[in-house]
């Protein structure tokens, strides 16, 4: 890394329209000039041209990597939320420092294809298979950090607390992996990971949930998050079962036991919520707290559709995650934050064009801790995500309606250029080190051969 | 056309299973024979080797080709599909039968490359700008004709009955273009266009909805399509608004009237039905009708979640659509058929991977009577689709899978070879004949431009 220039025929600079003919200067991961109205044969020798519109890094505020290996597999028959549940648990029951290395390395760089630039990892499958540490008790999370760094993608590792199966239950033999048994436990090994923050990786926290976190424990991660002004990030009221547990045991909605535990005294964002109270929703305005959806991964787990507009509506900053990655298509996650709200609603433009593009950048970075990155801006981390105009799903449109195009019609594989913090990432299409779709498949077959013979083995010899 | 063979690694002969190393030969538009278990090396000379799995033309069977002109450009912004409906009249004003042929035969060409091989083209944009007929009056159905055509695609033209501009209101200045004034004239119209029809082309049908069509004349159009065996379609309780003016009309239902007026006695479609009474689902299955669902452009245009789990229940036959274009994807239609019924029911599991592609392909073809279309089987019409499962979107499943990574995870970019009636129309991914983005850019941009002259030309000039 060191110095670069940009020319972008069209480029998103905040706002409600794109700006034509802007030049960017790079110098290592940092954008030093942003200079609009420069025509593409008066820039310095050397600057790449880039075709299309410009938009900045796109952040995926929510992933569990290992569930890409699910995608094309979990989708026919019947059932819910809860017995996809049992089929990624059979997944999760197999992966290894090294396969899971390989299995988030394909899948951060199929990301970086899909012009994201920073990956909030949820990170929750701690320990070896009978819930015992690894040697190196932060072993899968490093697979994860390499993966993402071999990949060419930044990380907020959200570190996740996880310790019972379910309200007042133990973990069941799958989930002994995620666990930490004690919260304190947690906090060790989570201090140990802060080590490896760099300038690609910062260190979060999260609660799986209020059913895998007990109330006092809550309370002990959000003290640590605030201590360490650190993203803390919970799964909430995803289902209506949450509430309704939540609710018996605690006469508090999920939200609220957060909220009375103080996590929302952190930097603080709800995953999903989407099935909220008018109440949990002034919690999460009154506290300046955030939220991150996954709709393609709520569509496909039946989760229903969240009341977004009335996010909207009291300021809460929203960020968008592909989380299971039936689909890693942060366009499709913009577009379905509107298209499902109008669904619901049966009214158009509950969100705009801009807000649904600042979700998908500024403001998932925001709730990650970047809040240095998601914008074209001087100062701002080098990340620009460029898109084609000329394919059949995005030719017709002009300069004008470049960005509703780009929220609207445009895919995954329009995406044609991508810097990420001033290195060049993607180009032509095409990762600049990894062959994405045969590490796919490698990483991915291999993992499933893991799972069958583990099926074939007598448990008392695993 | 004449003989010619192809060998497919995985194909869908129907089923819930793909079937490995499938030979099939080809005779002018007609499959002739259909081999499982024929090993790649032991095939005829001059066998095309078909990577990734090959399932049969899908079958888009609702269709406005003039909408694509739309695409990027209507989205952002508040309102309904009232709002939606005065741009879409914008555009529909400006065109004429050359400006509609280069548009159309983009926007089909575009639908061949994702694999779709047969248009049901609802088509009522009939007249001259001030309503007048053309010299020839079916100008503007043969520059559709003429398109599909141009675009290697079959077309079944729904030509549509257009009347009126709201129950008992006359057309607006927009409308005239698309109105008959008397069903009679449709009729003579229609009856021109028959000649038309050839291996290629059929003609249908279609009520444009209880609002453009007054009662009795509905009953004409349902006695000429019965007369003719022509498929008829009609838009049914898109919007609750149509339930509501049409029920304070006429106290019944939009499908009650139909049904009154005996158009489900004929091959009967219901587009959207998004808002139907149980009494309406029971009609439908009583008369052995179809419905054509339309979800991405049902979300697009809030139009609401229909209850489709319902009508699987009921064993009605669904189509699909890409309707107003905004997408042109039917596996995302596939898809969304099945994720929007999770969204309003929580329960994943509604349709089956197996419906849902027989819905795009045998079923799309039935309600746009080619009952000869859809499968893989000796005797139909050679069309052959074949989806990489080698991108970053598909790559990691086996064949055990491949059924269900084609409905939940490819896209229309994954589709890279196209037979469409034993002619190839896509090879490598891009169309044989047409360079299609290019003809996307250049024809929307000549519409949007007459658009731009018009709104500049005095009205009396014009």
């Amino acid at each position: 890394m060191s110095r670069a220039a940009y020319h972008c025929e069209l480029a998103w600079l905040g706002g409600d329209h794109a700006v034509a003919d802007v030049l960017v200067e790079v110098d290592g991961d940092r954008i030093v000039t942003v200079t609009p109205g420069r025509r593409a044969d008066d820039v310095p020798e050397g600057t790449v041209q880039l075709a299309g519109i410009t938009v900045p890094g796109l952040a995926n505020a929510h992933s569990h990597a290992f569930h890409r290996a699910l995608r094309g597999r979990t989708h026919d028959g019947v059932g819910s939320f809860w017995t996809w549940r049992d089929q990624m648990y059979g997944l999760a029951a197999t992966l290894d420092p090294e396969s899971y290395h390989r299995l988030a390395r394909a899948t951060f760089a199929e990301m970086a294809l899909a012009g994201i630039t920073c990956v909030g990892e949820f990170h929750y499958l701690h320990h070896q298979r009978a819930g015992e540490p690894y040697r190196e008790p932060n072993a899968m999370g490093e697979a994860l950090l390499a993966a993402a760094a071999d990949a060419g993608i930044r990380m907020t590792l959200l570190d996740t607390c996880y310790l019972q199966g379910g309200i007042g239950q133990p973990p069941n033999p799958v989930q002994r992996r995620f666990s930490d048994v004690r919260v304190e436990h947690w906090i060790e090994r989570v201090e140990a990971l802060r080590s490896l923050a760099s300038p690609v990786a910062r260190i979060g926290a999260a609660i799986h949930s209020v059913r895998a976190v007990d109330p006092a424990s809550i309370e002990q991660v959000a003290r640590w998050a605030s201590e360490h002004e650190a993203p803390l990030h919970a799964h909430v009221s995803e289902q209506p079962a949450e509430n309704h547990q939540c609710i018996e045991a605690f006469a508090l909605t999920p939200m609220e036991l957060l909220a009375e535990r103080h996590a929302l005294e952190a930097a603080f964002t709800a995953v999903h919520a989407t099935h909220l109270t008018e109440h949990d929703v002034r919690l999460l305005q009154t506290h300046r707290s955030g939220v991150c959806i996954c709709p393609t991964t709520e569509r496909d787990l039946a989760d229903g559709i969240a009341d977004t507009a009335a996010w909207r509506g009291a300021g809460i900053p929203i960020a968008l995650g592909s989380d299971s990655h039936a689909v890693i298509d942060l366009f499709e996650e913009m577009r379905a934050t509107e298209l499902d709200e109008r669904l619901s609603s049966l009214v158009r433009g509950n969100h705009t064009v801009t807000s649904l593009l600042e979700a998908g950048t500024v403001g998932g970075h925001q709730l990650l801790g970047w809040p240095d990155a998601g914008r074209i801006s001087v100062g701002s981390l080098a990340d620009l995500v460029t898109v084609r105009l000329d394919s059949v799903r995005t030719a017709g449109v002009g300069s004008e309606h470049a960005l509703a195009t780009t929220v609207f019609a445009a895919t995954a594989a329009d995406v044609h250029h991508v810097v990420a913090g001033g290195t060049v990432v993607v180009r032509n299409g095409a990762h600049v080190t990894l062959d994405v779709a045969a590490e796919l498949h490698r990483s991915i077959g291999a993992v499933w051969a893991a799972a069958a013979d583990a099926a074939d083995t007598p448990e008392a010899t695993r």
